[in-house]
């Protein structure tokens, strides 16, 4: 089979991660492309993975080479660059999330159905082995039927400056704690009903400044009745703290943990364990098998995994997390599509 | 120094613990009777422990070798039998929840200021090696100013029948989670000013019928700007699932595991660890250090480290929970005294 | 039944141990008396627990209420003490191990056979639940059959003065390391066959003064073919690292572990775990067990769960680790009963 | 700089990790051939990285624009490779064990200085990052002065048929154990004087039929008097379960887990983790940086990190080991240079 043309737009960590895997991890992809409005880092990314490089997007996307476009600038920018790639014939991956707005994601999920074009959000902890297992066992029934859904989410640091904005970022709930809501709704296999949020902006001058918030606790309800709770925090000084945790009848299953077990130091003040490097390394493989299943799902004409919509559903949480802190009540979720 | 004379009344599991604990691991205590309203109970355990026993309370409250008594009995009989005590001239050490209403909890503390008697309420995670080392830690300021209080409670089992008609035992959130809460403020330092609620009764029928819930999510925020979460539900099948976590600005505190690390099987299944056993063997020293902790009080005529003010105010918490959870929304938490 | 009158003879830490627990713990046993040479002790002890006291071992050999003596003394004192107590007419569980030398165990062993009285070695360690357990999966077949036996022993510090001299307490071989041969033996259900030894004196000097080891590696084979490794310290900083594995051909048993799971602290230098606390607090419960099964055998006349012959097994293997030592090489263990 | 024409001899699966890392993740590389004598390897390998394939070695050899050759074929083949690689003037990075015998060692060792060329061997395990951190803590001297090596290797199951061969594969000692003996001179920073060996064939009986072991324990000594103790095995069912512990006099260093961390079922039974998975994943990206560090080596023209006197000691010692078993005692190590 011809393999895909694809090519990666904005060549931040993220861009980079994408590019390489596409490279050469992704049976069935071409890397045709990449494109950054930086100069430099266009030029040396497209040199060392010998592939074009272009600084103007509408010049990769008039590209013929090009099939399907990777979608990795800062949010703020998905709405225009995903319809413009529409416009011009090619399949999307967007890099979560997918929009900063409902109304943005709603427009982009137009577009692709409009189109007949494949669109795939990328949240890769879907892809991650000990989710997935996490799912099959679910499935299988292991823990019975489940009943509570529970995510720790605690970043080492602050996101890069543009990303501490919410209006260009969706803030926390959006750019940090949609991973989570994404795998809530994937785990549980149902909507989220209605959430109530407390938090405040208590770790970071500059997240506080720009009217974000840095630590939450948000309960929430699913349609068919399973309760959650999410706590995220933008610090966790010994490394990434992620763990999820869903209860059923039967039992629970846990993912995740707080250290790496690899190293431990034991002296006279007890035994130091090293904390967890960060997604990069943690969640590398997920990236791998994400890319290969989109370009699989173009190839075959199938549906993505990850669809639009499910980008959309976690804006629509997002936009009530942020409705739910101004009113100081819970809210219920609201469905545009 | 002449030791004190004690007795226990009401010998179910928690009465034969402090049994056994007052007749032969605390200094400066001497036990003196027990009593039960169930006859073999009462002979079977006075003999036992070689000591007098009682199928009548108010028969223990005239004896005048008996100078404290320690009431394990069911909590919608404790305010009324603590009342007793005080007007017969006794200290009292109750075991947790103080009692089914703050109305109850207000008369027994104002009861026992009156009397110039000492109260002490049975929280005994406060005596715990491991939440006594996180409290230092924490005091010391190694995990920085703390942020957020998390807690994950999840008991093996349904409690006995009583305890499941919220009007006899206050329901999940004073029977079960008073516990949680009383360690949120001792560990933070703060009131609980606000709070909300989710949960449901999924897991027992029975639990159901009378009204209570059995899997909850509370998300709460202290006076002093910390936020807190706590999870609780009544199964676990493997054992017991006791977790604490504090976030600071510079650290984070863990107390408790889901599992006994003292024993694998590794099997093509995978890696398969025990459960943690419930409270009996977990925190029996922790029980022992608190009796210590109430008859060193009494002799050296101090203030128990846990007050009567203490047992109201989670039972003013428990309350509130209820509330929001009629509600439908947050609510203030209310203060009596 | 009437209970058994009991004795504790040698007032250390250890045997208050056995003196608290026969005070309260034991179903059919009566603390009558205990004994010590330091007269402070044994009549603070004596009074305690109500119950007579003496200096004189004689003299509580002598005292007709006494049935049975637990022995708790020095190990060099072993010998002569319970020889004494089987001519005067008790029963007798001795602490571990069980002589310094195989001489005198065979002795022992033949006097408890020609009085017709009870003997019982101290290996606490088999009535620990994780042991225990570890014991019925291997027996259930739940790791197919054994092949390897490993042991990781480090305590924290070095013992006591006088059980740094070989002469008077075997030395490493027999007073730390014949609890993991006897465990050895009970998991494995075998006898060592041959070992060998490579060690040295290196982290304390009144250890190497006094000829003993403080760091060992023994390697050894058991009479059904499986091989074992045990590796002793008589140092770990940060507290007790006992860790006891089974390999057998379709499984892996684990037993201990090196931390206490119950807390961690995550600052910038990583995840802080505690050390475990030593066997008072970690075998507490398995001293209660063995002590009421010693008191079970002499009741129902039966055999005690660790004979006599056990106590000599180990004793043996002690002094082939120290030939194997001298003579540089593998060699076979001698039975001498 | 120009880079490094780099080729892969031998495409079994260790060979294609190293085709894949050179082709992308090796600054200063240019992977320029492959060549496997299955044709059909060699084609599909080639053509996937887009790289000349030769089924002929000496053509390989004979490509001007290969400047150092990887070899990744069976063992046995090792010594005739290399050779003729140094005659061919181009570097060699070679797998591990450098040669089935000490004398073909010796060979490659004394051929490379003849040659001036650069050898390195690859015991990747010295460039994990857990080990790495481990040996900087050591050199830190946070665990005090080393006193004991300890190490626990169980590979999940039984070689490829060639390397149960002792003759082809040098055995259990070299084949797989060799890793191990690399990562105690590194830790310890001293050779291994005398060894002893105990072990057998019980878990595969081709691997017996064939003259190798499948199960040891080997006790040692470092010339610095340090003591070691290294229990292998070719079998654990639910994964990979290497551990290394060094004990210090204020400390201990643990690098590896039986258990991945990242998935747990708690259900009745207890609470199931999953095994590790093999080397592969575990230490993949230490294949990546001892790619890095050799060609870093060779184009700076330094000392590579491993050289072909490490790869000779770790042979002796494992001819070490056979004497020690035919002879049942121990033996000391020879050093051939």
């Amino acid at each position: 089979m011809k393999p895909l043309g694809v090519a990666v737009a904005g060549l931040g960590r993220i861009g980079v991660v994408h590019t390489e895997i596409l490279s050469y991890r992704v049976e069935g992809a071409r890397l045709v492309a990449v494109t950054d409005v930086v100069e430099k880092l266009a030029r040396t990314t497209g040199e060392k993975f010998k592939v074009k490089y272009y600084t103007d997007y509408d010049k990769l996307l008039s590209d013929p080479e090009v099939e399907a476009v990777f979608v990795a600038t800062p949010t703020y920018l998905h709405h225009d660059m995903i319809v413009k790639a529409f416009e011009a014939g090619k399949h999307v991956f967007t890099e979560k999330p997918i929009t900063v707005t409902v109304e943005e994601a709603v427009n982009v999920v137009r577009k692709a159905e409009k189109h007949g074009l494949k669109l795939m959000v990328g949240y890769m902890r879907r892809f991650d082995d000990a989710y997935m297992e996490a799912m099959k066992r679910i499935r299988e029934g292991s823990i019975g039927k489940p009943v509570a859904f529970l995510n720790i989410a605690r970043d080492p640091g602050a996101p890069p400056g543009w990303a501490q904005d919410p209006k260009l970022s969706g803030g926390i709930f959006l750019d940090m704690l949609s991973h989570d809501f994404d795998m809530a709704r994937y785990l549980i296999g149902s909507e989220v009903k209605r959430l109530h949020v407390m938090g405040s902006a208590v770790l970071y001058d500059e997240i506080k400044a720009k009217g974000d918030l840095d630590l939450v606790n948000i309960s929430f309800e699913f349609e068919n009745g399973v309760y959650g709770v999410l706590h995220g925090s933008r610090k966790s000084v010994f490394g990434y703290d992620l763990r999820t945790e869903v209860l059923g009848t039967d039992g629970t299953i846990y993912v995740g943990n707080s250290v790496d077990p690899n190293l431990a130091l034991g002296t006279k003040s007890g035994v130091l364990f090293r904390g967890v490097q960060w997604f990069w390394s943690r969640f590398y493989e997920a990236y791998v098998r994400e890319d290969q299943a989109f370009v699989k799902a173009v190839l075959e004409d199938k549906t993505p995994p990850i669809t639009g919509l499910d980008g959309l559903r976690v804006v629509e949480i997002a936009e009530a997390c942020w409705q739910s802190l101004r009113e100081g009540k819970p809210v219920s979720v609201t469905r545009s599509i």
